[in-house]
């Protein structure tokens, strides 16, 4: 694998385990809303992460656009799709949403090859 | 109709004539973007509009809001999945979404009322 | 009542029972755990609602700087420490604040009239 | 003199002045800093204006916009240098920014016809 | 003492030093403000060095998050008071704040250790 | 030529071609007009550089910060120059852009020994 998927993957998840070691009720329950609020509803989870995605893009968040990127992948969302939500990040966003497209881009490539 | 329906609708049309009226290039090519990224591609335009609108309530900017809230209804988004869409934004971008998500209500009820 | 105060708390009110009338789940436990962060626990809530109206401030939310200016308002604060909070926000975030600053000292001195 | 463009000054002296009374020294540091920063210097004033603007625009806040409209307005900038101001920061901020450009532009115009 | 830490503030104060080396002097006024700003006052330089904490992370800016920590700790302020912390500015600001959430709870328990 | 000028102009170019690869209309048509923006009209490309530099330091992203400094220098601004811009930025953004500043004074001063 990858060495920036694998380290991405290995900080979140040593982190996540330690925020949620401290046992505050807020952040746990707002871990387990994330969980459900991307579930099957009226629309798709497949939709859902789309729209994540494209919003921690517009909020330029790195972190959050690997972990979306990472869902629509295992979504089966192919890469012309993920590019197309880029240029509606980007538009949206404007250009200040390029070095994060650059990232994503990146990350989503070694995901492909993974 | 609505009276925050037709004045948003008027304002908007008036000014954005008044600023393509500038004979700003890059301003025109801007607004011409704006069309093409949302027409259907390998995302259908459907999705697009799902992820301006849920881009548009984590910027927090209620106009912008109102515009993806017009294009969705017109495609025939349901109000269900229009309020997975509130729940998304709010997940991703806070609390401080609420109040851009009360506005956003208000202004989905009156298009289906319209 | 002044106006600004009553219909800031008619449309809240009105709105936010169209919110949950909606039945969305992820809303509804959004609203819940809002509820439960700001009370007292390691922190007091008094100390949270600074933070929450520092954060609000910072993160230029209107409504969101008038929900917390009631909430201190109704623990005590003084007009004195709300100023400071002001200072605090303005510093933080800058001139752009400004703007918020003036409309939150005049709902401020409103709440302090009625 | 327009109605948004006197109800903008009013508003904004009046809560200024109340700002100003609160005596708390950081505010005071803060709104005397303001009018020290944007003098010339190895920078026009004029040039720190075009600045302001810009970052006002793609920060979203309308009334900063005008504020440094104003600015623009009376150091003689012509409407196309400011539409031209208007392209950069949409360009950077994203469409997003068309909403505030909108009312940018009346503001702007109303500023010429007074 | 930890590498994230010791790196931080040799980083920090060298640049700090440089920037107020150019001898620009509403970058040095602005320095001063922020040490008056926190300072005691109607509020405890404590409430204040939270309410920074909890601005910085809304704001989503790793280094002002480490500083206002350091600040945070010297004041003997408690994990479990600094978790509270994080959950408020998680739910203001959204799950797009769990990374620099993630990285705040690796720099606090370094400075524990430490 | 500095590390970091090196790595940031390599990254950047490397990921901007894959981006281009990927033969999406909206992406290749907003690099082309993030050309046209800057370049001269009714405003000088020298000054909507400034305007770009100040935009991107209170929207906070570094890489967007160093391009326009590099655009900058190339345009013979001078360091007292760069260093007000900083000032207008760290006015209208805050001490939040501080970090940023640091690492943009960083940037230049290596573009200066280059």
């Amino acid at each position: 694998m990858s060495k920036i998927i694998s380290e991405f993957r290995e900080y979140r998840e040593k982190m996540n385990n330690r925020l949620l070691a401290t046992e505050n009720k807020v952040i746990k329950r707002i871990f387990n809303l994330d969980t459900n609020t991307f579930m099957d509803g009226a629309l798709s989870s497949r939709e859902k992460e789309l729209m994540g995605l494209v919003a921690s893009m517009v909020l330029r968040c790195d972190d959050c656009v690997r972990y979306h990127l990472e869902q629509c992948y295992s979504k089966g969302i192919t890469k012309e799709q993920i590019v197309e939500s880029f240029a509606v990040a980007n538009l949206i966003g404007g250009t200040i949403v390029i070095p994060h497209t650059r990232r994503a881009l990146e990350y989503w490539e070694e995901l492909e090859k993974s």
